[in-house]
Order: structure tokens, then sequence, then C-alpha cells
């Protein structure tokens, strides 16, 4: 199991760059678990076989032949055994059978395509990881952490799988994934059109990157999400910072602050104040990505409209110790939905099913997501972007240094002329739809916006509560995926 | 300057796999030259200016912090200084000065576009060679001369120049290249729509690979080329094999054949028969590839049609003797042209300017080419297709294993259906078109087919002895070009 370390917390799928700047020297690791948090336990799953690919660990250079096994998932109770299409998860920084039991969607519809289903997992996550418990030693094992490589697995394993399962080699095959998956999902499409006639992507914020999208973007659909619930809710968690700083000073406010929020570990010293005020702030991000309309347990278990929960105890002026206990209130929706909770863990934020290590490296290399508050437009503490800063961060953690433009450069940013037969589908109400891509860019690469959905709210399982927006989007998806699968 | 192996022979622009494959223990180097071959001395040259850009050594991994100058060559005397378009030669496989100086396409339409001139040296060639001295010693070194990351290094040398180029920041890039250069510029539209408009890609056998092409299409074109010109000279050739295994066999036969072809070197076993047999296939394939129709000096300086002029003295039945010396007087009108050579060098066959040592590599890496002959459908001496061998072949040579497969996996082989803005040349005259797009393939990737044409006979300059259909060809794709920038 990961230990867990709010200076790489993964927030969400996507780690929060703003967050992770911040804060990237402040803690200790703490290996305390307080909550069953791993969904795989809680859910019964769906009905797959797990396999393990030999793969490959560099596929751009032919000096290292060393290989890894790749896991890989496979459900093949639907499928048309004689050409039927592949329904094919491009893994993300996690977990892949996570992944597999949060992805309904595929599941919901394998059988009227008569489907093969398989979910293969992302490098350096889960049980795929090429040097195994050496891969984080230094930046010789993670070299081959990259989004590229990753692509280059998926196009090897399908090529695999087409040889070797009877039946498969005619079968066209179809990339899905969600958020970090989904922008995998799209590039895969862009970058190997010959391997997937075409990609469902969703809540991928390929946009999300220097000279696309600015720094601010995200935060403030995080707090609109918060200010849909009630302006006076946006208010107090901006006026928070402030009041947290005024007790953070002190050692007799830090223990007030320590007992209000229940916090398993005293608070030090300043610095861990600024650790505790990430956490918060990261608390908050968590709960619009995962504003699911219904009770769910994707990062944590929660009620349906979590926000909405939450606002319920922001949503009159208060200040001072009134205002912490609100706070304190708000933010037990996220951790203690449950009741179970003895006291919270700062240095944990959600489900261990993602591989946070891994994805603070990429984070650090390619996955360079600016992120900037200024308590103006959104609800948090006033942050600058500070590239140099980050860079030295991630020096000081990996001994590495991030590209800035690199993504872009290999991508193409938001130049998708000549990109074809991807859906990018986004739930307003998810931070993430700020990177997202919202307009159709032409008849075969088109956007799909939901409204009220948080992040891929469109990929879970249908559901009874689940708003019409919805509801109509996943036919439109149904009937894009049939119109490629009826050309090829 | 390169020492030249016959084992490791580029033959023309690609190498030639059957001969590589065939031959590849049997010589020792030899460092004589007995003609001038460097073009670039014997060409006053076109009007640029040299840079070379701070490259990174490795694209896809972020522990390798090294850099290489990469050499770049810009002429700006014809350039719309706001904006015009960039057109950007993907350097092969050789000093990128000799291919600038064979793309008088490039400088004979350069001003009617108002363009922007910009031919960069592929990695690993000419004087852009990572490690130095060093390169070729060991795997590691060598581990980045792929396709993959020479094609970052030009999307990241066109971001560049865009940046620093005053008015360029705007222009759209066009690219052009012939033979792995013409393969380079089409995948680099198909994997970097974003950086480049489209490419005109020459005489680019993307298709020459395993599972596409049979390997013994190349062959069969050149005996096409021969063919044209007379049978007789198509039977005396393929009867030319066992006639010189007759001689080869005894001292006092090999002693002959030396003394016939005016050879440098002594025929000391039948091991180097083979070579010397390798070489003769290499300068037939050679004359195939520059039956140019005016003289001409690209691999060799040629005189106009010089198959024709080959075949001229190989037209008549003949046998024995006989038939050698037909067989010396047509291999002298592409090694002899000048009458200055005293001897045959049959470790050699053509111009310095390619890098034999970096293709041979990457033939035994990502560019397994599939070569054989039957004697029957083509003139020569039947040698099956062997990847078992060839593979054993390059690990002797490299320690390195080719990977058949992969090339097909990562740039799609035949599946175009998502590439545009593609203009695939071809000259059917080429042993290379047998690996080239002839068919276009929607109405944004259009396959032109120059019946009178070798290999890429268009990218030249323009020659009052060009034939009708090359006219042609080059008006079509001007017009395909500015139909591309006028899009933008």
């Amino acid at each position: 199991m990961a230990i867990r370390k709010v200076f790489s917390l993964a927030v969400g799928i996507l780690v929060l760059c703003l967050f992770l700047c911040a804060s990237s020297s402040k803690l200790k690791s703490n290996k305390k678990w307080h909550f069953p948090r791993d969904t795989r336990k809680a859910f019964s799953g769906y009905n797959y076989k797990t396999y393990y690919f030999k793969q490959q660990v560099d596929h751009f250079g032919f000096a290292n032949v060393d290989t890894f096994p790749q896991r890989y998932l496979l459900a093949d109770q639907y499928w048309n055994h004689n050409g039927g299409p592949i329904f094919f998860y491009t893994g993300n920084e996690g977990d892949i059978s996570w992944f597999c039991n949060n992805t309904g969607f595929m599941w919901d519809i394998a059988a009227e395509f008569k489907a093969l289903l398989v979910f293969a997992e992302h490098r350096y996550y889960g049980e795929s990881i090429p040097y195994g418990p050496d891969a984080f030693m230094n930046p010789k094992n993670l070299n081959y952490l990259t989004s590229e490589q990753a692509l280059a697995d998926f196009a090897d394993l399908i090529n695999y799988l087409k040889s070797t399962i009877p039946g498969a080699a005619q079968s066209p095959v179809v990339a899905f994934g969600g958020s970090y998956g989904g922008m995998l999902a799209a590039w895969f499409r862009m970058k190997y059109p010959s391997i997937v006639v075409g990609a469902l992507a969703g809540s991928a914020p390929i946009l999300q990157f220097s000279g696309i999208t600015g720094c601010e973007a995200f935060n403030e659909v995080v707090t609109r999400a918060f200010e849909r619930e009630s302006v006076e809710c946006v208010n107090n968690i901006r006026a928070s910072w402030q009041l947290i700083n005024s007790y953070g000073i002190t050692d007799v406010g830090r223990k007030l602050l320590q007992e209000v929020f229940h916090l398993c570990q005293p608070l030090n010293a300043s610095s861990e104040v600024d650790t505790f005020k990430d956490w918060l702030a990261g608390t908050w991000t968590s709960l619009a990505m995962v504003n699911y309309p219904y009770p769910a347990n994707f990062l944590e278990p929660l009620p349906a409209w979590p926000v909405r929960e939450c606002c319920k105890y922001l949503s009159n002026p208060a200040e001072s110790q009134g205002l912490l206990l609100d706070l304190f209130a708000a933010i037990s929706v996220y951790y203690n939905y449950t009741g179970q909770a003895t006291c919270l863990d700062i240095s944990q934020q959600g489900t261990s099913s993602l591989g946070d290590m891994g994805w603070d490296y990429q984070s650090c290399t390619e996955m360079v997501m600016p992120m900037c508050s200024n308590g103006v437009s959104d609800m948090f503490e006033p942050m600058e972007w500070n590239f140099t800063q980050y860079s030295d961060n991630c020096y000081k953690k990996w001994q590495i240094k991030p590209l800035l433009d690199w993504i872009t450069t290999e991508y193409g940013g938001k130049s998708l002329e000549s990109a074809s037969n991807i859906i990018f589908s986004n739930g307003l109400l998810d931070p993430w739809s700020s990177g997202g891509v919202l307009q159709s860019q032409s008849r075969n690469v088109i956007a799909i916006r939901i409204p009220d959905g948080a992040h891929h709210l469109d990929l879970r399982s249908a559901n009874d509560q689940d708003p019409y927006d919805l509801q109509s989007a996943r036919v439109q998806e149904v009937n894009i995926l049939k119109n490629w699968l009826n050309q090829v």
C-alpha cells in the first residue's frame, strides 16, 4: 500500500498542482489509515479475469530489453467471439480494478454491442510496476513513466490480444478512459488511429496546460460548484483561510485547530498549518469532483450531491470558532459520512487505489498543469503560479526537471483539426472541465457537455438518480460509437 | 569521413537489406577512396546559412538530460518575413547539406511561395551526432537513434524557430522529404499534425515492411527497370551469378574475376566472391534508383538514363568471359563514367554523404524491410528472407535485436484513413516504389505516380530533360501545397 503524503496527493484523479507546489517540503509521511477506503473490498465488483502481459519497459529505444508484467482485466461474457468489438479502457494513474469497477458505463453497454471488455493497467501503477519495489528509488528506474510509453503499451497489448484471442483479429477497438485515462484515450486515437477506431474521453483535461488554459480556471470551477449551492458557503470558505492563519501563528491557536477538526496529529508548527490548509483546499476540490447526484463511493463514501450537504453547514454568516466548527461539520461530510472516523488525518485525502507517487512524478515531468488562485474569482487563498519554484520542488523530490511545453508539442494542445472519432464528454460541475474540450471541433470530434455532471459521471453505471442531461449524453455516446463501428 | 563497408552499405538512400543480410560477416573494412565522391565539393551549392540547435538527446524520458548540437540549414532570401510559410526538410540518413543541394524543387518554388527554407539534419548523421566520436561505440549511446526521436527533434526545432525568428510565429510549416526523409515527412504529419500543415513525401516506402509488402517486390521493380531497356540485359545479369560462382570456386577463377573487373583488391576466398556479388547486385539496384533522364551526380556522376547505358553492353547473348567483360563494361557506366578510375573497390558503392553505420543500426532496430529474390520474377540470385538470421547478424554487429512489427504498430502501416494532407509521390522506375503509396487514399492523402521517374526525381531541381509526367507532377504538387496553405 502506498504511503500517502499531502505533498504528493492526487486530488481525485488528477493531482492538484496548486497544493502540490504549495506544500512540497512541509509534511512528513504518515502511514496511519483510519477508514476502510479501498472500494475494491467494499464493492463486489464485475465479473472479469485477470491477466498479465509481458510488456517492454522501453518502446523508444533498443538498448534496454527489460520487461514487466502489465496487468489487464478481461471480460468476454458479452462478446461476439466472431469479430465483435473490443472496448479498451486506457488505464490511468491507479489500480486498474478500481477503474474497472468505477466505469460501469462500459459494462452497461457491453451486451448491446456484444463487446469484449479490456481494462489495461497503466505502467507504474497498481500491479504493473517496472522494476518492482525499486521503481521509485531513482530517476533511472522511473525514466519509463511517460504517457508516450503508456500509449505504446496499449498498442502492443492490443496487437497481442488480436493476434492471440481466436475471433479477435478483425475486431475493431474503441478506447475508453476517464480523467487522465480520458486524455490517454483521446491521445491514443490521435497517435495510433490504426489501432483504435475512436475514443470516448470522459472528463479529459487535455487543455489544462501552459499557454492554453489560465492557471486560475480550475479553482474558479471548484468555486462555482459551491456557489451553485450557496453564495454564503463560498464566502465562508473564502474567509476561513485568514481565520486559520490567525489561529495558526500561536501554539494555543494550533492546539485549538487540532481539537476543533479532530485531527489525528498535532499541528506543531506554522508549516503544518499550511499543510492543513492544503488538505482543506484539496477536500473542497475533491468534493466538487465527486459531486454526484446519488450516494457513491468513488474517492470516499458520500451522500448524493455532497457539495450541497457540505454547504448546509456553511450557509450562514459565521466567524471565529463558530466558522471553524461549521468547517469541521462540512468536511466531515467528506471524511466521516459513515460515522466511523475517530480522528481526521491530514496526510490523506481519499482512495488508496490511486498511485500518488506515480502521478506526482508525472506531474513533475510531462504533466505540468499550472494552477493558481486569487481569492476573488475563487474561494481559495491567493497563490501565484511559479514554475521556477515548481520545478525546483520537483528536482528536490525526483532529481528531474519538468518540461512545461513538451506535452503540447507532443499532442498538439488545442489544435484538434486533424483528429477524428473522439468524444470529449465533460460534466460542467467538474473542476477538470476547465481544461476540457467543451466545443465540438468537427463532425468527428464531438464535445458533449453534461451541465449537472461532475467528474466523468457519464462513465459510471446507470443510476435511478441520473439527471436527464446525463441520460441524453449516454444515448448520444452510444449512437456515436455505433456510427464508428458501422464505418469499419 | 565514414569508413564504408559493403555489409553496412546504404544502397542509394535506403539500405538494401537483402545484401546487408547476405554479407554481414564477410568483409573487412577498407578506407581507400579512388574517386572524388562528395557532391558537396563538386557542386557549388545553394545559398544558405548553417546553424546548430541545442537538442535534447532523449525526448521520451527525463533521466537523461544530455544534449547535442543539431545542425540545420536556413535560407531566408525568398521569405516573406511576415508570416510566410516554412518549408522544412525532414533530414534523412546523411549529411544534410547533401540533401539540401539535391532537393532543388524546394529551392525552385521558394520564391513563388515566399517561403523560408529549413533543412534539418537527422540525429546521428552528418554533424549532428549525440555523444560524438563515441556514438557508435555501444548500444547505450546509440539508444536514441530512432525515427520517433528524430520526429521529436523536428517538432522541438520548429517550435524553437517559430519562437525565435521574428515574423515566424504564425508561419505555417510544410514538411518535405525524400526516401527515408519522405517517410519521416509523412509520419511527421501523421504524428504531429499541429506542427506541420502537410507533407510532401517523395519516394517514401512506408509500406516496405513486414506483412504489407512482399519481400520479392523490390527486386522485381529493379528488374523491370532493366527489362524496360532490354530483355537480354536482364537475362545476362540473371545468368551472371552462376557464371561468377563457377569462377569463384578456384584461385584461378577468382584471379580472373579480379582482373576482368579491375578490382582494387584480390578475391581471396569464396566468401569474398559473395561480397563481390552483393556489390554487383547493389550496383544494379543503385542504377535503377538513379535512372534519371539527364546526366546527374546523386550517388555517382552518371549519364542520362544510366540503366539504358548499362544495358547497351548487355543486350546481346553472351557467356563465359565474354559475359564477364560485358558486365564490367556495364558497371563501369556507374563507377567510371568520368574515366578516372584506376580500379574498382567493392567495399564502396556511392556517395560518402550517407551515414552507412547509422542506417545499418536503424535497419537493425526499427527499419526492418524484408527483401528476397528468386531469380525468376527478378534477375538476382535466389535468396530467401530469413528474419532469424537477419536478427542474429544484427545482434552480432550492434548487440541489439530488431523488432519486426513495431514500425507498423507505431505508424499504422497501410492504414492511412486518418491521415490528411500528405502527398506520396513515386517514380515508377524507382525500386522503392515497391513500398510506396501508389493509390490516393482520400482527397487529402494523394498519390502522384511519375511513370518515367526514378528515386524522388520530383524533388530534384527542374531540368530541360524532365519528362512531361514529371513536370505535370510538380504542377500538381505546387497546387496542393497552395491549397493547404490557403486553408490555414
